[in-house]
């Protein structure tokens, strides 16, 4: 992508409504933009992003055994007078009347749609295990929005649903996403860490909030501090092993974790003082099983081996990718900007001409980006007649791992320089090497 | 994906409420189920064509130089106050009030939220031209949804929005989206013919539709028969170039095409009798040029290079991807189901386990799915226990292009039989031959 024929307004001042360091970074790289409160517009910089976060959590989740549809956002406020939620969600659900006077709403979740989907189609125990999962906006009118896409009204989640016919067979769907979120938040380079949790308005007997940690985070959590040396289930992990999950479930929540609402004091106090952590956390994930409370009011039911009706086992899993990438931010930026983890980088590389115009720097920026390009790599050219020092700052700020800067001088002894955005190391070398470097 | 582990809610009756073949073998194929009335999921099998015919669109409109972004589906009434339509748009809009009290609404179209972006942002004639895009969900409260996700009220939409200092820069990129979106339908394997039409609620001064022509069809349309073998613009078709693309709108619009709002029966009389094509048609696109129509009430100027302000020239291009699913489907069926063309296949190719449970049938099929996936294709593998007659009614249903049987006679002799679901032919070669016909 030629920059001067991308769209990203660069703000050059720091805007002032942004309390957090990840809300400030995404506003001056252009990757959003507020439209209404707490209601945002993802710009061409932002939506590369969330777009390889997409990816990364769908690869995960299609690993895992989760298929995905996509669900509508405006649902029918039937559907959750069925299971009892319509009256006792509060004022964060968006309540709507269509043109025929039909009381509808913006899906906050869904659970109620997806166990209407279940009971329409499924009716015996052969066709479980399901888990049908979807990443799809979905709209909570927070009284106080704040902190940019960390905590927005109008947001996507990817939002997954498990029907079993056992409590047992649940809890293996269960560590299944319990060990698909440790790769997911891996593979985005964050160290989340799983916590027990309170279970809120999607009710619930077992539930784990993924956390990272985080200077800004919202709320205080209390861990062993091991947690950050576990080692994360690989990628041939077999998802169908009922043993090999539940030692990785078994292993992740041996030691203590707690948000402050599910903090024990005297747990907490029982780990030996060195490794007690104690520190701010952001969630990123959580993940629920909550048995038969949709199933049973909703009538979703399969017939067992038995031959009598059963009603499934369900959970729920979610992750918001718009919380995401700010959270990415907060664990990963200096002084001067943005340093991408490369798996959700929106760029690759960011080739810098110093000297647009000059014919030596040009040819020289050309034959690198078309290279590197056609070698299959996201090469952003900053081809426009800013003077070096502003390009040196925007790449900076936009946090593309690598940047080639190609300048007069260096560029008459056939040499370039490759910057690493997070070590800030600069090495000189010929054009050649600098291509093969990322050529393999 | 083995279909044992997917959800594919084929239904074998006839579903009732659907009116055309499209709607009905969307339904019969667990492709979509209807939530409320005219608000749709996208079941898995649905949601991996949606999937492909936008990863089709994406890649046209990235090749024509537009540039994705992702605007939200809530927007302010204040934004559309401004430009004159919060009062003049019907009923067809979705009002909304929002916890706060403050007139909300779902974006039937974002003409006015991207000018706001553009305004907001641009300030120099140097940042054009400009073309922004996002495939996004959109509202329209119809009286009377129909046809499926034809005519629904929740749909999907890839809106994008020029902005050019003159008329003639505009109309340069008028032709650019004019190109991609006869490159789009053909790679979607649909002649979509460009005809002039009417600009409706979004105003403007030129305008066309791009209709496919089938019995289903909502509306009559009229043109010059010689359309139907125009040639499409290559992938090597030089966007930058203003003659090169003016010819390309020259020669698709140098015959007579009109729908029936534009029609004028004498010039289409004037078209020799032999060569008059007059049928129904399915509109797929439709592309504007509006001139300031937005820029100048809510205030997008840009500084040209006389140093002096100019309200930007705009226009808008609409693919709606919930609609394309069926019309394409309307294009391509036969009494046994769909025919998908193999560019939006769900899937490449389906292995059918006549005998699952037979070991040499279960080893035969287990070593051509791993080969095939493993090679990059997209396979289903029907695992199933449903006997024969079944398997081959729903591979044949559901319309992937390429059958792969498996039957306990043929694999005695170490061979499969080959279908092609277009034409029907079936051929017997060995395991490897069909493994490697595919294996390229």
């Amino acid at each position: 992508m030629r920059l001067s024929r991308f769209f990203m307004p660069i703000l050059k001042e720091n805007p002032k409504e942004a309390e957090i360091v990840s809300h400030r970074l995404m506003l001056r790289a252009g990757m959003i933009r507020q439209q209404s409160q707490g209601i945002y517009s993802w710009l061409p910089l932002g939506k590369r992003v969330l777009d390889k976060v997409n990816a990364i959590i769908r690869d995960e989740q299609n690993r895992a055994g989760a298929i995905e549809l996509s669900m509508p956002t405006l649902q029918s406020a039937e559907l959750w007078q069925e299971s009892g939620r319509y009256d006792a969600y509060g004022k964060e659900m968006l309540r709507i009347k269509d043109r025929q006077d039909r009381p509808m709403l913006y899906g906050p979740t869904n659970e109620e749609m997806v166990t209407d989907i279940f009971r329409s189609s499924v009716k015996s125990y052969k066709d479980l295990p399901l888990n049908l999962y979807h990443i799809q906006l979905k709209f909570r009118d927070e009284i106080r929005p704040r902190f940019g896409t960390m905590r927005s009204r109008e947001f996507m989640m990817k939002d997954a649903y498990s029907f079993d016919l056992t409590r047992e067979a649940a809890e293996h769907s269960y560590n299944k996403m319990f060990a698909a979120y440790l790769r997911t938040f891996d593979r985005l380079g964050l160290r989340a860490i799983p916590m027990r949790a309170d279970t809120g308005p999607i009710g619930g007997k077992l539930s784990h909030e993924f956390i990272i940690l985080a200077d800004t985070g919202e709320s205080e959590v209390f861990c062993h501090k091991d947690f950050v040396d576990f080692d994360v289930p690989g990628e041939h992990t077999d998802f169908d092993s009922v043993e090999g999950l539940q030692a990785i479930f078994d292993k992740w929540t041996s030691l203590y974790a707690a948000t402050s609402e599910m903090h024990d004091e005297a747990a907490f106090n029982a780990v030996p003082e060195g490794d007690r952590l104690s520190a701010r956390g952001i969630e990123v994930g959580h993940i629920f099983y909550f048995g038969t409370k949709y199933s049973e009011p909703m009538g979703a039911k399969v017939q067992g081996p038995d031959g009598k009706e059963h009603f499934v086992h369900m959970g729920s899993y979610g992750i918001g990718p718009t919380r995401l990438v700010p959270a990415i931010i907060e664990a990963s930026h200096d002084d001067n900007g943005i340093i991408w983890p490369a798996s959700v980088a929106p760029f690759d590389i960011v080739v810098i001409n110093m000297k647009a115009g000059d014919q030596a720097c040009d040819d020289t920026c050309e034959l690198i980006y078309a290279a590197l390009s056609k070698a299959g790599k996201d090469v952003l050219y900053d081809d426009t007649d800013d003077r070096a020092g502003t390009k040196f700052a925007t790449a900076d700020l936009i946090g593309v791992p690598v940047q080639i800067i190609a300048g007069p001088r260096a560029v008459a002894n056939g040499e370039v320089e490759v910057k690493d955005r997070k070590t800030g190391a600069r090495e000189t070398m010929t054009i050649e090497a600098a291509i093969n470097r990322f050529v393999a």
